[in-house]
């Protein structure tokens, strides 16, 4: 069964290695961990539903819980505590696009506020309820799973919006295709949601973002029904697609997905190159994407990166092995990990590893071959339940991601990296309440582009005294981090996007003309605003956003 | 000089090889040419501006006449009888973001209408006066045309945007980089009028379409500057570059360029090979795209085109042995020509023809090597004078694009050749003013996407007894073969953009839902409506386009 309060389902579970505990005790300090609320007290305070009756809805308080929250680190905090705040009034589970025409129709003449809902895995707040005067709705689109068609010849698969990634792939693999888009919360998240909120998968060099795969589809919207005919190309005016990308539930429900497959590789392998240091890695890695080799995957962890994870991934023995055979070749401390992957023919894989192998040479590279690659792509969703074996001993992640071109990608990741080590012990005299606690705080990059690069930043400290001070932690390292990010030339979302948690620094990414544009657009499909309130930008009738509150907590 | 009343410069011009004669006479049969008009009578012509005096604004006559017409066939026409029927009232040559707001309040104030002009390469319609009650102001970019910045660390180039192609390369090349967009129109057209109207270039293979080169810029709109930033990729809601692609002109002038670069390769070639048939060519090109082969370029000619190629291409002798010897390996009659180019190291190179051997031989593909494809490669902005040359035979050309998934390039192709071949036939007893001459017409695929391609269809046929009936014969092939395409899952253009032209198309395409979006987007950054009217969407006031009246003509 799927957790009620954390991520995927309960008979999964990762244990910590036994070198994991020293190496979090001296990076991070003791802690002890916040008492878990029981499902059967949220229960009780769930109050009662303000929708009317309807075939389509239900209005069970676990249901209701259970679509409550995301997975942003208020909303663990906020399931973890079971102080909800704000639970949708009910949870419809369409089957089609009849049912979700007649549910828009009834929320637009009912004044009802809809919530679209897909694998419930945002880290953003796209799908928290918030509060209203108005009822609101989650409509949870998981029964609209199948693959629908497969076009061979132009390589084009229709499926209901609500598939998951694994039956997104099992359903192509059974006929010899891939869509190959693997974020890291794919064992969750769905082929609608991907779309909407513009992911990109962790094979994105090789299969592109979702938007190179997002072919077409269909939208229903509270005006009607909106029909995207897939063409290879087209410069027949502005691209609905791009519009609806990112639109994240505010112009409609996205119904049906048709994207671009491929047929399933001959050949796949990860590997691992370590570099004695970041300069010499990062222009390797640029040097790379620069030169059109065909990679499907790139990684590269910087040094404190690369130092946790062989710390946290146990074999005690082969990592010591590991670490002495790299010192015979000079790369020692600070060492950073880069891990690859070749997806491809026989002959493309050969000759990327012999290209590869040539530029990496030639920036210091130790080559490992394959062994620690291949283990990570195996365990490679397993990460999210990390948070989970992390949360049990007293300590809380998150992480914080963007992109920027290359020339600011050093800048930018110094600045953040500095921000989140430094910002909690500022004003800490006049700040008690949230002391100075000690952050672990390491990056990657993950996604990599001629142009630039993501920066993916993951920082662990541990859980304050109660959860409101690590609630407020939490907000003024989000927040104080989101500031530095947009003014630093760097999105505010290169894959997880704007949600509720973003939408308060969109203004400066994007400017004030650009929002206005994208309210016109709301406002075309959703005349009466009923549409994910509060997402992508801000609601005539907003009420503060948990971060501004949690934000307002900090200050006051 | 360039051309008043035509393609290029009048120094420049394309000679039929004595080879022409004979197959154009046997294809399309004799005729005689139409009279040019003079410049100096067209002169005669020009109405007074209604524009008041203005720095900024030229009012002389021939400026005026020298930017009213693109390069479409009626705009051809135009210019070749001198029945140009409207102007622009002046032209401002702009050159810098001041001189554009200046430009664009004085409009608002004066209730002007404005058409952003660039290369004046429209083969749609874009830049062409029409009735109207208010006056038109053309506003020529031809001044903002240098190379600004280039950060050669993230490769991004900035340009002002009316750089025109040979300038945006050599500016490149000063420093080891090019953009690699090379459209027909590379001579005239300019860096702002490929954004805008979402163009592809023939190597798009291996550098992308305008779509995956733009990286942001700057928008001079009659409400406010629009600066979208440079990022790598962002998930943070909708992309604004993707309104801005395919705008035409119609929320403001776009000012500044950023595109992402590339270094020069170290090695191009262009190669020919030939096939027995259409179905074994068009296999093999769905295969190479499919299976991840470096190209940097691809062409697929049908089998007329194939035989109109080498007929018009002069070189008698050589052709004829190239026809002996492919007819030894069984390639003769029908047989079609695939050029196709290579870009990138040589041993990315190399390893690509190895792959692309391997798979067209499977094919019955017969390789020639590159004599004939860097032939093609060398005289590839040429093609455009072509038209004059025929122009002076008494032959009309126009060309016809679109794109459509794999499933259905046979089918769309086959109805857009039969058309073009018999439409102006059909009711021929009614329609004696129209005749019905013999049309040649053939295609090639020349953009090729793993989902499907390109479809490029030219017909030629021999001028009518007049410049009226010519006008008419076109209208009827333009738009019954339009109807086609957009009733059978072709896009109404695959890199000409919308226009005046295809605009009466768009909504059959793209639905009302997705027109009203759009109208929604001009509307807030061009609240009064002065920014290009008539141009991709229908503005209120629409008088009859001259498709639309022609269309009339021949109804009548």
């Amino acid at each position: 069964m799927k957790r009620w309060n954390g991520w995927g389902d309960e008979a999964n579970k990762l244990d910590l290695p036994s070198t994991a505990d020293a190496f979090l005790l001296a990076k991070v300090g003791t802690t002890t961990p916040l008492v878990d609320a029981q499902l059967r007290d949220v229960i009780k305070q769930v109050p009662e539903s303000r929708l009317p009756n309807h075939r389509l809805i239900n209005r069970d308080p676990e249901t209701r819980i259970r679509h409550a929250r995301g997975q942003s680190l208020p909303d663990w905090l906020a399931m973890r505590s079971g102080d909800f705040e704000y639970f949708p009034d009910g949870v419809s589970f369409p089957e089609n696009n009849d049912d979700l025409t007649e549910l828009l129709s009834f929320c637009q003449e009912q004044h009802i506020l809809v919530i679209p809902y897909g694998g419930g895995t945002s880290v953003a707040g796209h799908i928290n309820p918030f509060a209203s005067q108005q009822a609101i709705l989650t409509v949870d689109m998981g029964r609209m799973n199948r693959l629908i068609a497969l076009d061979t010849e132009s390589q084009i698969a229709t499926f209901g919006a609500g598939t998951p990634g694994p039956q997104v792939e099992a359903q192509l693999r059974a006929q010899g295709y891939t869509l190959g888009h693997f974020p890291q919360s794919f064992e969750l998240s769905t082929i609608g949601g991907w779309v909407v909120t513009r992911s990109s998968g962790q094979q994105s060099l090789r299969y592109g973002r979702i938007e190179e795969l997002f072919a077409g589809g269909e939208v229903i919207t509270p005006v009607g029904h909106l029909d995207i005919p897939t063409f290879p190309a087209s410069a027949a005016g502005p691209d609905i697609k791009a519009l609806l990308m990112g639109s994240e539930g505010r112009i409609g429900i996205l119904s049906t997905v048709k994207v671009r497959v491929r047929k399933l590789a001959e050949q796949e392998n990860f590997y691992v190159t370590f570099f004695p240091s970041w300069q010499q890695a990062k222009e390797a890695a640029k040097n790379l994407v620069q030169s059109d080799i065909q990679l499907s995957m790139l990684r590269l962890s910087n040094a404190i990166e690369t130092e946790t994870q062989l710390a946290l991934a146990g074999h005690e023995k082969q990592i010591a092995l590991l670490e002495k055979a790299l010192a015979l070749f000079g790369t020692k401390d600070g060492k950073c990990m880069m891990t690859f992957g070749l997806t491809g023919t026989k002959f493309q894989c050969r000759n990327a590893l012999k290209q590869l192998k040539k530029i990496t040479k030639a920036h210091q590279g130790l080559y490992t071959g394959s062994f620690m690659g291949n283990k990570w792509a195996e365990k490679r969703f397993t990460m999210p339940y990390f948070r989970e074996a992390l949360w049990q001993k007293g300590y809380v992640v998150d992480t914080l991601e963007t992109a920027t071109d290359w020339h600011n990608v050093d800048n930018l990741l110094a600045k953040i990296e500095t921000n989140l080590r430094t910002v909690l012990a500022q004003n800490s005299s006049t700040d008690n309440a949230i002391g100075s606690p000690q952050l672990h705080v390491f990056t990657h990059l993950s996604h990599f582009y001629q142009q630039g690069s993501s920066i993916y930043t993951t920082y662990i400290f541990k859980a304050g005294e109660n959860y409101e001070q690590t609630l407020a932690q939490w907000a003024k390292l989000k927040h104080s981090t989101s500031e530095i990010i947009v003014n630093n030339q760097g999105t505010i979302s290169h894959q997880h996007g704007v949600g509720k948690d973003h939408q308060p620094y969109l203004t400066t990414e994007k400017g004030t003309l650009t929002i206005q544009a994208i309210q016109s657009l709301c406002d075309t499909f959703d005349p009466q605003q009923i549409m994910n309130p509060h997402c992508l930008i801000a609601s005539p009738d907003a009420s503060e956003s948990e971060l501004e509150q949690a934000q307002a907590q900090v200050i006051s």
